[in-house]
């Protein structure tokens, strides 16, 4: 059976600075139709960056929704037309200063497909090069270097919840490490 | 220094069917203010099923957003009040026809940070027990069992990119399997 929902009517709710809601008319492939709250947002990329002594890079930073600080990778929004892995280099330039030369997409993330179109590129970064960081006038985030051990026993405790560094460590553990 | 930022003043922007958006002011630490763009989501639960020969339950559904087919785990929103677990055994039951005799929190995801408050409980269930799949009138998916090394396979080629699905892994492998 074709899956597909065909749009019927799109109608912009709101236009923000960093998302635009929709409301879309839709048939659905057994003929009803039904409507779809749609989140539509820019691209954005993550990067974990590792040295050769398996030490991470993570960040602590404040996130309005769940009122709390909460352990990340760097990460960011692409600026217009930019390329995902000039993102990723930028991000994590100004977060935390360091320069990766080498860097390679691990994987794309879709965040919450049931009501936003937002794709996030996950990043390996390797090679870094320590710099000088300089954050956003209203940016507030510390980074730190931790074990990439430790940093698997803080996801098994339960203290790692953001979604995009989970899934890049998914990526990684998949592509780089062996699982038995 | 303090990092939290305080709501100044909240405005509801939409109340949609799945999603709500508000757009706050806030008082930054730095003493500036700000505007928050927020999607306020209901909480939504999420499950990995596996069997005694390692295979795992997986779904292709048509999602929106993407305008495309995704792999998933079974998931759904909890209903007014549910408890995550007894959602997360529900929308096993509807989606799959399969009975859990055991479930397990294996950590929670927060799909998107920046803008949303959602959580999802991602669980582990075990003991499965076939049944009818049951769905909702305008459900269309399908799902299927696969060795979960094949699985693992299809992250590794960027086939899966559901972020509460790759997250449920990301959990599942630290926790179950060994990585070296």
């Amino acid at each position: 059976m074709e899956q597909k929902e065909k749009t019927i009517k799109s109608q912009e709710i709101f236009k923000g600075k960093i998302l635009n809601l929709f409301v879309d008319e839709v048939k659905l492939p057994n003929g009803h139709t039904s409507t779809r709250e749609l989140i539509r947002h820019c691209k954005a990329s993550c990067v974990l960056a590792i040295n050769e002594k398996n030490e991470i890079i993570i960040e602590e930073q404040f996130r309005y929704p769940y009122d709390t600080t909460l352990i990340e990778f760097p990460a960011g929004k692409c600026d217009k037309d930019e390329d995902p892995k000039d993102t990723a280099l930028r991000e994590l330039a100004e977060e935390t200063g360091y320069i990766a030369n080498n860097i390679e997409l691990l994987g794309l993330f879709y965040p919450t497909c049931a009501y936003s179109d937002e794709v996030i590129y996950l990043y390996l970064a390797t090679d870094l090069k320590e710099g000088k960081q300089h954050l956003d006038k209203d940016e507030t985030l510390s980074f730190s270097w931790i074990k990439l051990n430790e940093f698997i026993k803080m996801i098994q405790e339960d203290k790692v919840r953001d979604g995009k560094t989970l899934a890049t460590m998914t990526y990684y553990l998949t592509k780089y490490r062996t699982i038995s």
